[in-house]
């Protein structure tokens, strides 16, 4: 069973490969050899190493990468370089030519457990100890690590790259190029109850699926709960991080953040290219528009327009949450001189009435 | 393998006999068949829809169901009706006829790895890949999907739905009808610690359990610590959302709802028919009377009486918590005005002196 | 398969043994036998039950415990005793003794799945369903418990223990004695993104590692994502409750304790014996001080001082936020002070300039 994992083969790249690849200009020896990327502090030698901001400026002189990654204000430096506008975008661009996601070779694992009529493209992988129901389908390129657990009737498009230890549950869909870490679940029951005469909970059935589009990644941990009727729905390119909570009925638009523990609510849609930031709690039923943005542990209880900013619980615009904010630090002054101004106040009117 | 699963088979109905079942009224074509359920929007021939809010009547003009489930005030839509005065709690349990959850078939699949001395009630389902540790009992009709770990001298009920990838330690007990959604684990370690003279932390082994009653749901990716002794107690009939925190010794009363990322720290009881709203905090040792209601966010840190609703970290009664809140918006304003009333006092100080 | 697992055999200690063992005095019959560890309601004969608080004092006269572990001031009480300063860290030692981690049988279980060229140490047990990576090496009496999933270039160190269901993945080091409860999961992409110029997220490959230190214990259903570039490092004696999330290359000092559904946010700096309060949030690349303490439900925003306490969103040093938070409270009454006070200089203005 061993021999069935194969081992990445580290690649290496010449400077001069790497800024035709990435179609930036470099400066140097076009010869230089380049094996990995590491940090400005951690870059040994036959690595590239990158500067992204001036604070880290003052560590380049004891850096021992063979060449630097920096935006034209430090094309200057006496070092071999990469030099690009954007240079963060770069690094991601140049460590995906170095880096592989962890893979296992194509087939299926001989613990892997397949149902009935199961449709695998080519060159897919099937990882130890998966679970596989019937009818699902997986397309050409896609990685299923070990433990995963993937229902009936799932549809899973082309070079995904599902982690170990994943639930995907009937019927739900993904397209190409998800991403899924971790520990996640997809397709949970919906929190749907109705109540009777009594005050229990009757449980409403939870029929639709969730559909997962092009090119978006889910972290580790999250739940993304099946629609009652119809689907819940994450559009192309949406990047979720851990321990989310996406309720039934959501849609959450195209090219949209979402940091770690932020919860939404029952079949609120949330726009496009939206960042909701960590810990932040959306109520149900309500619209986050296109480009709005969400601070850090926000409680959002009405709509947001599209491009506005909100903070706080309950969510206020960014602005106006922190004025609000800087004066609530202020408050046991304000209740001082609140009381003082009531004593100097009736006092003057003591004056003025015996006048 | 393949052929151990079976297909849920779609069920029908007459208009008539699902009137008589959910024992409401009809209006229209008694036998019309429905053969399903689904929105006003996306119901299609031989499909029930339903109208529970005036809110969506704009819709019934477009909507192609063969019938619509109505409270009494739309009787007089020209359409073939079920109408009932409880209309959501009807669509509930007609949507518990329609749709029946994933099933496995009877039997332990051969992938499954049994302990010593398991007791399986008649009619259980094992899934792939399970493991049932030693002395462990599961009764009648219970399923335990794919993936699942179930530990020693763990008691599981009738008829109880587990689902994926769930973990339930050793000795924890579930009751009958009992749901649990996939990734949640039942029965890890409460968090306790006691602190050395250097400010070391030495584990105190927990060494309870957890009691789960009857027809308790608790959603995905929640844990379920056992107490450190006795037992970490959810009672009959509460329904838990995903990603909720139940810390050690926690007692939740019967009939409760705890929505998403809601954390409820150690020796807290909760009462019945208690409301927990999404990500709020409740601390340990306290105890939230029934009937109460605890709004989103909200930060609970004292104990809460029987009715109450509570709001805001730290939470105030519901209705101060509003009044507080709105006033916060227009704190910076209250601050101007200080400063400009502060002014005025002083010039009124200054011209009184004078006279 | 099933005689593969053992039973825990219960331990019994006279009480002059105990009192050896914990080094501490004792009062009464040193032959009495003590098989156990229960609350003062729960104890019955053969049980050692404690008292560490006035509160609980009066249940002792109904206690049925063979023996009492208190503090001093209860060491005039007429039953058999186990007296110490620190009765809480007692207790933790004292159960340490009798109750053991649930076990396995040294050895591999015929279900696990083993990668190539894994190294075992003596006495580790691997369980059912469990997957382990090629090159993957694990420390002497380490129990790796079912349906785990460890990656390839793995390094587990000496009795640790892996509780069900947890995914630890390539190249991630563990200490000795580390404890990681179920479904969490170590090792996930950090959530690094570069934006192109169409506003799509361009993934940066995270291709450090997570360390995990001697004697931590992770809760369950937690994520800690692996570094973009070096480690994310969780060191010596840091305790960690459930379902918290620890974001790429943030370090947590020793000793630390982390309440459930905290979110630590990429980068960030936690000191030694720091406290983080249940479901705080930290922002990240900042510091929190070593000793500092970070109440429940905070959002801290820049970094803390040592030993500095800080509470609310955002949070403010301790005493001042609950000063505010006071104030808070009467918010509705200054506003209508303010409005009767702007009203009463009005008129004092009036007065004065009709003069």
């Amino acid at each position: 069973m061993s021999s069935h994992f194969e081992k990445n083969v580290p690649r290496a790249f010449l400077l001069v490969e790497l800024a035709e690849r990435l179609q930036i200009s470099m400066k140097g020896d076009p010869e230089i050899s380049i094996h990995g990327i590491n940090t400005l502090e951690n870059a040994g030698p036959g690595e590239l190493s990158f500067l992204t901001s001036k604070r880290y400026a003052p560590l380049v002189p004891h850096c021992r990468a063979a060449a630097l990654l920096v935006p034209p204000d430090f094309s200057h430096l006496d070092f071999p370089l990469l030099i690009s506008e954007q240079p963060y975008l770069c690094l991601a661009r140049a460590a995906q030519l170095f880096f592989q996601s962890p893979s296992l070779p194509h087939g299926i694992h001989p613990t892997a457990c397949m149902g009935d009529s199961v449709a695998l493209g080519s060159g897919t992988s099937i990882g130890p100890l998966v679970h596989i129901g019937n009818n699902t389908i997986i397309g050409t390129g896609t990685v299923i690590h070990g433990g995963c657990h993937i229902g009936s009737d799932v549809q899973i498009g082309e070079d995904c790259l599902i982690h170990p230890n994943v639930t995907i549950l009937d019927r739900c869909r993904l397209g190409n190029r998800v991403i899924v870490q971790s520990g996640t679940v997809i397709g949970s029951d919906g929190f749907g109850f109705a109540q009777d005469d009594q005050g229990h909970h009757v449980k409403i059935p939870q029929v639709g699926i969730v559909q997962i589009d092009d090119d978006v990644e889910i972290g580790a941990n999250c739940t993304v709960d099946r629609a009652t009727f119809g689907r819940t729905w994450i559009q192309r390119g949406t990047k979720i991080d851990n321990l989310v909570q996406i309720a039934h009925n959501v849609t959450v638009g195209e090219h949209s953040i979402l940091i770690a523990q932020v919860g939404v609510s029952g079949s609120t849609r949330i726009g496009r290219h939206v960042i909701l930031a960590g810990q932040a709690g959306i109520v149900g039923h309500i619209e986050i528009g296109d480009r709005a943005r969400v601070g850090a542990q926000s409680g959002v209880n009405r709509s947001v327009k599209e491009g506005e900013d909100v903070l706080g619980s309950p969510a206020l615009p960014h602005k106006e949450y922190l004025r609000c904010a800087a004066a609530f630090r202020h408050l046991p002054r304000f209740r001082d001189e609140l009381r003082d101004l009531i004593a100097r106040v009736r006092e003057l009117e003591d004056q003025l009435s015996k006048e």
